[in-house]
């Protein structure tokens, strides 16, 4: 009774426990990033250890709306004014301090990465989808101890400073804790689909905890990881279950000690006018030159960093610490962390604003204002796009983990609400738009352009700000940003062009332009290998002893074909099944019989263990899949890549009149597919070869 | 050159084609709906034929900001008081009038339906989740004639009064507009799985203008629609790409003459707290057994309806709107359109209020107020909630265009504000939690429970209030709900269960419990059909010509497979491609060739055009599929579901050894699944047979 319980709920459990591990590791790293944050500008007159939040959580102004921003932002100032939290005033010993803690903390992340798990470097989303689209990369990718190191060397790589986010990692932690409760749990019964479904679900977590939008995570997962492979409905409300008990976990032990849940809370009251579409337009075509030409430039400099600083990977990311940190202090957008510049990019300027402490100078700007004052406001935010551009440049790929999307959507925010500085003084006059949606759509387009993800970029951005009057002009200026990044020919989001730039194996199944495609030309009987190692249905246990032992075959296949008794000649065998390496390995293992005893010990493929006649029979019919999917020779490529993905098959017989011909892995497309390029193309990308 | 433009930008032109026709219908059914209802209670002094909110456009009170409900609701009083709009003052004369307008309204949608597009009736979203599965339903279904029944049927049947929702039949037009649109720019290139692609785009736009919430309509498509087939990146971005522009067709015509987007704009502004959980917990049980028992419960009546009342569905429909409509007319919830009785349950009791048009008497309920007036409240709206529940059941399914959406969520906004009076009185004492939240928690959980859909139901609820801050709550409280439902046994929303009950083709490929499934044990070759119409790899025109206007074989067979030459025996054919008949006609059609000729014209389906050599040959090797997906006998029916899910074909040849041996379309699974079924277990459902 007690296995059925397990049998009926095990999904329900692990599901379960995957999300507060998210969550808990999600808690860990927020409140350790702004501890280490933190302590580069001041500290706690309590306990040095503590961060600003929760050194001012006693500090209570009066019963307040805990979710209104400009009053958490007064609580703080407060907290600084009754001398709890000590700023570090001066000019010289401040920045000497922010300095080499920013140094410091890039030194122990890089080192992390590099000594302990090298898997934990970038953020991961590009191996993640290699991994659910059904080749199972180096097993180190998803373990205990990548796990560990990117939880601890992520928050060390933010607040060093560097232009980089934490939700490429987040997803990346997450899977890895899919990965782990997964193999804990199901160890017994996990099949490679279900497994991946596990992973989209923790993925779509891990972008739900990062953003606290929990619908972003999912659709991240649908969109983005899952397009990889197929999505079914069981992935989606499992996905959902996911997200949800993560970021419930995450509110429980509500790390910024506010209890919110919208990070960049807005109230947006003038409603968009049709006459402003221009202008929403002019934002997502920015938005997808931003991501088409970021990632090109991306890849170049990874390209430059593989062949010149190959060997030095650490002094690399010091220099690219030291350099941020000395030219981010100057300037007012870069020198906040990129969260908190986008609370202050994506807020409303009102008349009637009762507190000053989110007036920025922006919102004092009108057309009285001296057009010297006005250059200066807009050519500070058109420097930080700019030179934050740069650094996403060099700083995505360096030895660190690392994400784009908030470095792309803080760039996107400075670049809009230059815009609107431009409209307001030149179109509008003060007063008709609102400048702060400005910032916000245009962080939109840019992490559109970015990513090449639509729905869920507007889902991202909306539960971000809950800015719901602002739905339309979010997904207009997300769809053209999308539409000019297609149509300018930049193939997916940054995700799938690093796959393809580390080489890593993607069976792009569906490509858009047919005729592009060189390898429509070529037939399955042209790629399939037919230098095939197959068992015989009986065979003795000795025999196969010796061929799972074998050296040279070790590394060569995953799986045999098994051949019918009647039909065993080279030229004419009849496939009967296929089986997996892995299972023979584990089916042997179980049996466990001596050595002596295996050469009399027949193992029988095709005849369940109750109908075996002969005591020194025993079946392995239970491990083989007697319906292996099958093709012709004659078969085109395109064909077969559509097989390959619809049937979600490792490996596909290749029969002509019943007879085997050959055998073809996703391995073998992908060689002949490699060297075939490289005979029309030459090499994609030099230091690939 | 011309070519090359339309190829490129054919699909967009479509999509967006389809998308502002999508738009103009759902305009002009919202304004014909508020029309029709006003003149239910009043008129214009105008102009007789305006509604109230087009009567009123003129009455403007001060420069308001337009998206405050509070606001248009003054403007609405203001506009009777100026004497612009008048209402039928009286007892008796009112009384009769609406009972009068709503019987001739529900008769003139029940006649329109019944005699002029029989399938226009229900909600329709069944039939859809048909059709994008593979089988093409009755082609009346989605044609022009269906789509003007239905736009004009459906606002006449909603303003009769009826408990049913516009919501599922908006997916049925909106289909019809894709449908219709694609056939004809698209008629020449037009691939199923396109087809496919542009109707669940279609069908989530029908969501989203019907609710106006784009991102909602999306993941309708997403997982509803799609989940009886596969959904593919492209379908992500064309349903979005139709959803954005058909939503932003529709506010530029503006139906309500207001510029609102957000149908019930709330501003919650306290927080939940974490004990308010078991109470969210009781509304999502709510929502999971009035999902299990209201479509139980329909289901019955539906049985009953086909029974006894089969010859008079237009006495049957007349009967309803007269009983509906005396029995609302004393509920003050019932009598209220259901849209605008949510937006009063759902709007929070302010205290500083400064408008008394939505401080509804609910509001004025604390500690103090006698037991009495406490009572009659919780009354009013628990009989609010049973008799909608009653009404639902006998209304869903008659003979006019129906919904169950809205009708569900009303009925799940009474039961949660009758839920939330009970806490504030017993509970927590007034002014602690905030009663239109639980209002709105019951309509998402009767929403789940009805459609069995997670994430859609989130979206949605959270497009039409702005409530950002209960995102959690809502999430949670359909989780329950979902598994409530799913834990009691029930298969799916209301629109899976109406597939099985009337009988309609749809592929359970991947059932769960795959024990019960007692198909499992049947082969590919018990189930193909043997008894083939074949072509030869050369042939005259006139035999085929004969073949094709066989009266007898005319509903047989969809296509052939075409048999090489040099292998004609029946008992050793070879299949060298299979061609679908209406490709055949087409093709036929097109060259024209005039009889004497046809008998000395060979058709060669292998060879194309240039590499033919006799002149009295023509290629038709264009329309052939020359790799028809192919499986042996013995395969089992679970891999045969497989394949036919996964590879999207329409028939699978059987193949051993090379040679055919016969064909499976997903008709004979159907003929062979039903047969076998009735074998075992006798028939499903009575009326079936």
């Amino acid at each position: 009774y007690k296995g059925t319980l397990w049998e009926k709920s095990k999904s329900f459990i692990t599901l379960t426990c995957i999300a507060i591990l998210i969550g808990c590791f999600a808690g860990f790293i927020q409140i350790f990033t702004e501890t280490l944050g933190n302590w580069k500008t001041g500290h706690c007159s309590r306990n040095w250890l503590l961060n600003k939040s929760f050194c001012c959580t006693d500090v209570v102004l009066e019963e307040v709306s805990k979710r209104n921003p400009l009053l958490l932002k007064r609580q703080e100032m407060e907290c600084i004014e009754q001398g709890i939290w000590i700023e570090r005033t001066g000019i010289f010993f401040p920045f000497m301090i922010f300095i080499t803690l920013s140094l410091c903390f890039a030194l122990a992340s890089t080192l992390l990465v590099k000594y302990v798990a090298p898997m934990a470097t970038g953020s991961g989303i590009s191996e993640i989808k290699v991994w659910v689209s059904g080749f199972i990369y180096e097993s180190e990718f998803l373990n205990g101890i990548t796990l560990l190191v990117k939880s601890v060397s992520l928050p060390l790589a933010i607040s060093s400073g560097l232009s980089i986010g934490k939700e490429g990692p987040s997803v990346h932690y997450a899977t890895c804790c899919g990965f782990i409760v997964t193999r804990w749990l199901l160890k017994n019964s996990l099949t490679y689909s279900d497994q991946f479904e596990y992973l989209t679900a923790a993925s779509g977590a891990g972008v739900a905890v990062a953003f606290g939008a929990p619908i972003g995570g999912v659709l991240f997962g649908l969109e983005e990881i899952s397009s990889a492979t197929d999505f079914y409905p069981s992935t989606l409300w499992k996905s959902y279950y996911v997200a949800l008990i993560a970021v419930t976990t995450l509110k429980c032990i509500d790390p910024f000690r506010n209890g919110k849940i919208i990070l960049f809370n807005v109230t947006y009251d003038k409603n968009w006018k049709v006459m402003e579409l221009p202008i929403f337009i002019v934002l997502g075509i920015f938005g997808g030159l931003y991501g088409k030409y970021i990632s090109r430039w991306n890849i170049r400099y990874v390209h430059f960093r593989k062949q010149y600083l190959k060997n030095w990977p650490v002094q690399e990311v010091i220099v690219l610490a030291l350099v941020t940190a000395f030219i981010s202090y100057f300037n007012e957008f870069l020198k906040l962390d990129m969260t908190e510049s986008m609370g202050v990019l994506f807020h409303e300027c009102s008349k009637n604003d009762n507190s000053s402490v989110f007036a920025h100078r922006l919102c004092q700007l009108d057309e009285n204002t001296h057009f010297w004052e006005f250059a200066k406001a807009l050519s500070s935010l058109l420097f930080a796009t700019l030179i934050r551009s740069l650094f996403v440049i060099i700083s995505y790929g360096a030895k660190v983990p690392a994400g784009i999307f908030v470095p792309s959507m803080a760039i996107g925010a400075t670049f809009g609400r230059a815009v609107s500085l431009i409209v307001e003084r030149f179109i509008t006059g003060a007063n008709v738009i609102t400048p702060g949606a400005y910032a916000f759509l245009g962080a939109a387009a840019a992490l559109t352009g970015i990513t090449n993800l639509t729905l869920t970029v507007v889902v991202i951005m909306l539960e971000l700000t809950g800015a719901f009057i602002y739905i339309i002009p979010t997904m207009i200026v997300v769809a053209i940003s999308r539409i000019i990044l297609t149509s300018s020919g930049t193939s997916g989001g940054i995700a799938d062009q690093m796959i393809l730039v580390n080489g890593f194996p993607l069976l792009e199944y569906e490509s858009e332009d047919k005729e592009d495609d060189f390898m429509i030309s070529y037939t399955t009987g042209e790629i399939m290998s037919t230098d095939l190692y197959t068992l015989s249905e009986t065979m003795y246990l000795s025999d196969l002893e010796v061929l799972l032992n074998d050296p040279n075959k070790e590394k060569l296949v995953n799986g045999f074909p098994i051949i019918s008794n009647d039909y065993r000649l080279k030229s004419e065998m009849r496939c009967v099944g296929y089986v997996l390496k892995r299972h023979l390995i584990a089916k042997v293992l179980q049996h466990n019989i001596d050595s002596a005893e295996s050469s009399n010990t027949i193992i029988n493929f095709t005849i369940s263990e109750e109908m075996l006649e002969n005591g020194n029979e025993i079946s392995f019919k239970d491990i083989v899949n007697l319906q292996p999917t099958t093709v012709k020779p004659n078969v085109s490529t395109a064909m077969l890549f559509k097989t390959f993905k619809h049937m979600g098959c490792k490996a596909i017989m290749v029969e002509e009149d019943g007879l085997l011909k050959g055998l073809i892995t996703s391995k073998d497309i992908q060689r002949f597919e490699r060297a075939k390029s490289r005979e029309k193309f030459g090499p994609t990308y030099i230091y690939n070869e």
